[in-house]
């Protein structure tokens, strides 16, 4: 009997034997009542030990798949009813629940993520959603988790409490604090990133139908948790500061909306910023209406003019505002640390289902973090992400006024990394995005920002934080020709 | 003017003027048109520079709080509607929304894990859900995490791809397959623990108000988990052979489950194993009734006799079943990454949701892990484990027979960590264990791991595996004095 045998597998011997019958009595090439060689034959045949047989036989014995009949041999038996479903379909059909799931739309962000390992000498990408990864502390972390484990040694690796480290959550009330917000140990909650901290709050206070408002445009794998929940999103106009108050009131009698998504710095994709009537206005209708805001903070730190306004949460009188930031783009996505500041019932809600979720977030990157995380380190190493972020922008802006049309808008961002491009009506993003990256250039398309996944075609988001100014020039500059290109033929 | 000033705090002195003068203005205490101290005054009056003074003004100006008027000086304004609200209410009532909200129960794990930290030389814990933190290889994880970074750079500290490291996906297949089970790198998603697998699952799924089957008992955090997301938990009673199958096709026609969650192998909390012909009665049935299967294996390789089940997931047709495994239980928990195999419409759809809560596990630690999972160290670690574990096993069943009353039965685990102990009739483990606390030793009370959270008054999980034997023998002697002094009350 021919069985192929891997001598150079991780797989044990015996179970390759055993792993070959099993499937053949499965599948109906070995029938009930068919007599199985002899362990001595087959090890002879096959070079290998009788013990290794006999021990692949133990095993399919033990499972009732085959039976010894004393001085005759051994058998094979017959199997309970599903084999002969097995042996009908010879291609598997998925089951019914299977067939049954909607299936979801493509998410975006794969294919964002992976550009970063596309990257040759010839495409520059600004699709990208973080910083530049070459201003990334490496070095400080790798010395840090070492002295953390030495210093931690087991304890570093248990599960650890579910709110999080206690001294990690008193290090972000100092940060917090230095950025005039006032809070407490007892209502910050870590998070796995600033993502796991929007699935938690949408989760806890919304379910499928209910309205949420966002800004349109906003944060697109916000919007893609939003869909997965089923939510019904409404976009609130924005326009160069922030989201459009004024509009909200009405909004918020007619649609009885559950939750208001908010981020008032330097947005994701526009990198506009709310002005301060707007956010004392917004917490005044809020406090109306009942109902609560979700305040996305994740880059607020990232300022290069103009003055700090106050975040929603330290104009909040208490319990109206849910704060969520996140040290993936301050310092390393790759940690996956954020954090959530609440009062009030919700706080302990927040713990509990971020509990049942995963337990919680991961106790050594958390005391590594707390380790870096002296406010001197902090800053140091934001004013110098600030003094590099700020001249990029400024190379992109430049760049854009000499490489692409003029009738290109451009609102110029005081923070963050994105500039948002406004292109001439008959230009869409998305047409233009395949010939920008033959021409070895990718950009974020707007539509994906929207909530009905259109109506932001003449946008697109550029990232300028994530390259060098020589790529900024390089990319703006192949932009501007493809740009060119395009309206040729229009 | 007396504003107390912290000039060794983190927090910028000219911040704390302002945050000083920003709470007064809201507070009432300073009300509109008062006048503000002069900046050169003040600074005189605190010892500090007129320039920190200016600073100060000019945020709360930006802020629409005060203002200069020329010639006069500075003067608070008038605030917006919301800080009468401040005002008339000096304490701070919860806006309804969160009044609203139904208040969970509390979770017991919160306890259970800290009683670790409670450890000292007087309180023995056999309540722990893990095994001993002492065989964990810090010291190899800590050399495999400088290599890491020092091979893989910035690129550790990045997202990384949605369905996880590739690599090791593809170590998980070796892993898998030597025990049996085939699968493809293509078919595993990594997520935060199992415990985020167990979330995912149910999520996608289920709704609230859908039936769920689960042993009983069974996982604690697995019921914590499906009671957050409002699911109807039916629970089908075990035996020394696993989950009563034969018992299983009556509530599959009554019920219509969306969904079976089981732990076939050294189940959580009574250690026993489904048997072979259930596990494959079960697939059978499952396939009738189209209902799919969520297979929780987070202990089947620490088997201590006896010989491996095949799991369901390896008798599975196609898409039929939902595996989930950790590395938290034979590794470290503070990894926090498990893994789901599935395939067919469903794999897709959670890796989509899976993005949509946390975008992406820890990519540092998922090639800390890879790089750490050649076979050979984790089989090493998986033989030596089991054998101090097997051994701990047997000292403590030793133990019970000798110290505990005859009547409390037992069933000898093949394998995992636990315990499951019976008391006789009349004793409660609820009111035992503060006794027990006191006496010195804790255990894991069995209602939280019924269903409806009663119904196992009578049992006690045990962890033999989290102790050294002189503490078992300890503890176990403590255990045996509080149950004979409990029953002379009796």
């Amino acid at each position: 009997m021919r069985i192929p045998i891997d001598h150079y597998s991780v797989i044990p011997i015996y179970r390759q034997i055993e792993i070959f019958f099993r499937k053949a009595i499965q599948s109906g090439t070995l029938l009930p009542d068919m007599r199985l060689p002899a362990s001595r034959k087959l090890a002879e045949d096959l070079g290998i030990s009788r013990i290794t047989i006999e021990n692949a036989y133990a095993e399919l014995k033990a499972d009732g798949l085959i039976t010894s009949r004393v001085g005759s041999g051994t058998y094979v038996l017959p199997l309970c009813p599903l084999s002969s479903l097995e042996i009908k379909n010879s291609r598997v059909t998925w089951p019914l629940w299977q067939q049954d799931l909607v299936i979801g739309k493509e998410i975006i962000a794969g294919k964002v993520l992976s550009k970063r390992q596309k990257i040759s000498q010839h495409l520059i990408s600004f699709a990208a959603g973080s910083g530049d990864p070459c201003l990334f502390p490496v070095e400080d972390f790798r010395r840090t988790i070492q002295s953390v484990i030495r210093r931690d040694g087991i304890t570093a690796f248990e599960y650890g409490e579910p709110s999080g480290f206690t001294r990690l959550r008193v290090s972000i009330v100092r940060v917090l604090a230095s950025q005039g917000l006032q809070t407490q140990p007892e209502n910050i909650l870590i998070t796995s990133g600033s993502q796991q901290a929007l699935a938690l709050v949408s989760q806890l206070l919304l379910k499928p139908g209910d309205v949420i408002l966002v800004e349109s445009p906003t944060y697109a794998r916000a919007l893609d948790l939003f869909r997965t929940l089923d939510l019904k999103i409404v976009g609130i106009p924005l326009d160069h500061h922030g989201i459009q108050v004024e509009k909200l009131e009405e909004l918020l009698q007619q649609l009885h909306p559950k939750l208001i998504y908010t981020i008032p710095n330097f947005q994701n994709p526009t990198g506009v910023s709310m002005n301060s009537w707007r956010r004392r206005r917004l917490i005044a209708l809020v406090d109306r209406y009942n109902v609560p805001i979700l305040e996305d903070d994740f880059v607020g730190d990232l300022r290069y003019e103009g003055r700090a306004q106050p975040s929603l949460k330290a104009l909040d009188p208490g319990g109206r505002v849910i704060y969520t930031s996140t040290f993936s783009k301050m310092l390393l996505p790759g940690l996956r640390i954020g954090f959530v500041v609440a009062e009030g019932p919700v706080y302990q809600e927040l713990v509990r289902r971020k509990h049942t979720y995963d337990l919680a977030s991961s106790n050594l990157i958390q005391r590594v973090l707390e380790s870096y995380l002296t406010i001197g380190r902090y800053q140091t190493h934001l004013r110098y992400s600030c003094r590099i972020y700020r001249r990029r922008r400024d190379t992109m802006l430049k760049a854009i006024k000499l490489h692409l049309p003029a009738d290109i808008s451009v609102t110029p961002p005081r923070g963050g990394f994105f500039i948002w491009l406004c292109l001439p009506e008959n230009i869409s993003a998305k047409n233009l995005l395949p010939l920008a990256s033959e021409e070895g250039v990718i950009f974020a398309p707007g539509n994906s920002f929207f909530p009905n996944g259109s109506g932001g075609d003449n946008y697109l988001r550029l990232n300028f934080a994530a390259n060098p100014p020589e790529e900024i020039e390089e990319g703006v500059k192949r932009l501007g020709k493809v740009i060119k290109r395009l309206r040729q033929y229009q």
